[in-house]
């Protein structure tokens, strides 16, 4: 099974996932339109999620992060009159100091998220959406911003004009990825954002091409749920985007890549419209607070995908 | 005043300094040969050792690091299963972090050098003895060893065949170094390793010129105590270089630029054989164990040079 994921709300999808599907058979391709250099330290964020959750080191409550982790390094860059509205944990710190220096080592992307991750016991393969940068940007209120600056610097105040990428036309998919969709049982689009988490990964060129022959193989979870996010700005993206920032608006950007769709509960109603659009419609409680919730909904996306094929 | 450095010997050493002498007037030209890559990361010991002492955030009771420091990313390189024989606190973290992205940004290790210690409200100016990499190097019977690998991962166990020197062909005195020696009252060879503490500095082509006409203001203080060190392979080393270990072994090494010597009281028998070298020799209690010990010994070889001037 092949994953599309973001951070933190297809990290909790993965906990599920995993109690129903052997990790080793689990690859997740993972967004890294949030990667950024701070301080010359190359952080990912989103792999770092995702690695962090699988690995069974995550903070789960705060998201990101390692749990029990410390801040005594960001004390001394603040010391240092350094910025310090991104926070590494010392323990995180590892992390990211040990894969600068193997990107520096000329070491691609994708070896160093591998070598990451057996470090950390990680059976699952997560690959990175492509070993070439690409950077997602906005144009607000308050200027052009890297997405971390407009979601923890100005914590999603600034209105937000634009979304842009920088480096796409450089970028494909990073090795292994094209295998990886052509031999999946089942591809799940994780419930992430659709904007700057998905969004990334299905702009790298290429990468339409790949998954559209999989459509039928192919599973989205609705992020949003009565039209709030559970998490992240959401709904704020999809609106500069200049789409409906629902259920039904998701299933509408991702209908030429997926066959069926889950719901939550509360979207029972737009069920029928969301069914008008092609899809094999599940409708379920989505919020992925515990890990029963999120094996559920992972047991219906494989069964959803299952009957496609069989039918 | 413009004093020749390594690492905690001198620190103790210009710990007193500070106290006769404004910060603001003091030059101190540090060793940068056991500086390393370390996870990438490019450390400077002696350097940060000085800086962390003058800033008074320096752990004085293990020499090196800082007070009160944590070793949590430490303990995650261990995660991840990397080297960690070579520890670096948290907070010292966020020292080579910032110079390692400075330095890959282009900027001259003396320029991050005068930036760090400004950021921690040094006053004093700490110069590196070059902005070219100098990196002091061992053979020794477990094989070709970096300084740090013989001194800290090996715990100077290993017997030395060899001491040398890479870079040094491309290295110059870092910039202000000749002003520095030019217009400086009195000029101190602090109490460090002769070999691998102030050789380095010594061995930068053209610092000797630099040195030399300053002779008559130049004053040095010896490391060994009755033949031993009080911290460091210096016993080890200088034998390893064919020299006698002994403050009279290291004032024939400073015959060329110094023009007074400091022993301990403890060698007072080698005074009449150090005056025959031709210093003007001073003997008193040089364990610099506290800041009266080391404000005296530093008193006392102002005084040594504002003699021989008057003379």
């Amino acid at each position: 099974m092949l994953v599309l994921a973001g951070g933190v709300g297809a990290a909790r999808f993965l906990r599920g996932l995993v109690q129903v599907v052997e990790p080793a058979d689990l690859v997740v391709v993972v967004n890294t339109g949030d990667d950024l250099r701070w301080h010359g330290l190359y952080v990912a964020p989103d792999l770092d999620t995702i690695m962090y959750w699988l690995a069974g080191l995550a903070d789960e409550e705060r998201g990101w992060g390692i749990r029990g982790d410390t801040f005594a390094t960001q004390g001394a860059f603040a010391r240092l009159g350094l910025e310090t509205w991104f926070q590494l944990g010392d323990q995180d710190l590892a992390t990211h100091v040990y894969r600068t220096e193997r990107l520096a080592a000329g070491v691609s992307l994708d070896r160093v998220t591998d070598d990451l991750a057996a470090r950390l016991h990680v059976r699952a393969r997560l690959l990175p959406m492509s070993n070439e940068p690409v950077t997602t940007r906005l144009r607000t209120d308050r200027g052009d911003s890297h997405f971390q600056e407009y979601f923890v610097r100005d914590r999603c105040q600034p209105a937000v004009h634009e979304i842009y990428w920088t480096g796409l036309e450089a970028a494909r998919p990073a090795p292994g990825i094209a295998e990886a969709i052509a031999s999946a049982r089942a591809i799940v689009i994780a419930p992430s954002n659709p904007i700057i988490s998905i969004g990334p990964i299905l702009r790298v060129p290429g990468m339409r091409e790949l998954l559209a022959p999989a459509r039928g193989r192919c599973v989205a979870v609705s992020p949003l749920i009565a039209g709030r996010a559970v998490k992240g700005p959401t709904v704020e993206l999809m609106r500069a985007q200049g789409l409906e920032a629902s259920a039904l608006g998701v299933a509408e950007l991702y209908r030429d890549l997926a066959s069926a769709f889950i719901l939550d509960a509360a979207d029972v109603g737009l069920g029928p419209a969301t069914s008008g659009l092609g899809y094999r419609v599940a409708t379920m409680p989505t919020l992925l607070d515990d890990r029963q919730a999120a094996q559920a909904v992972a047991a219906t996306a494989l069964n959803l995908v299952q009957t496609e094929m069989a039918a």
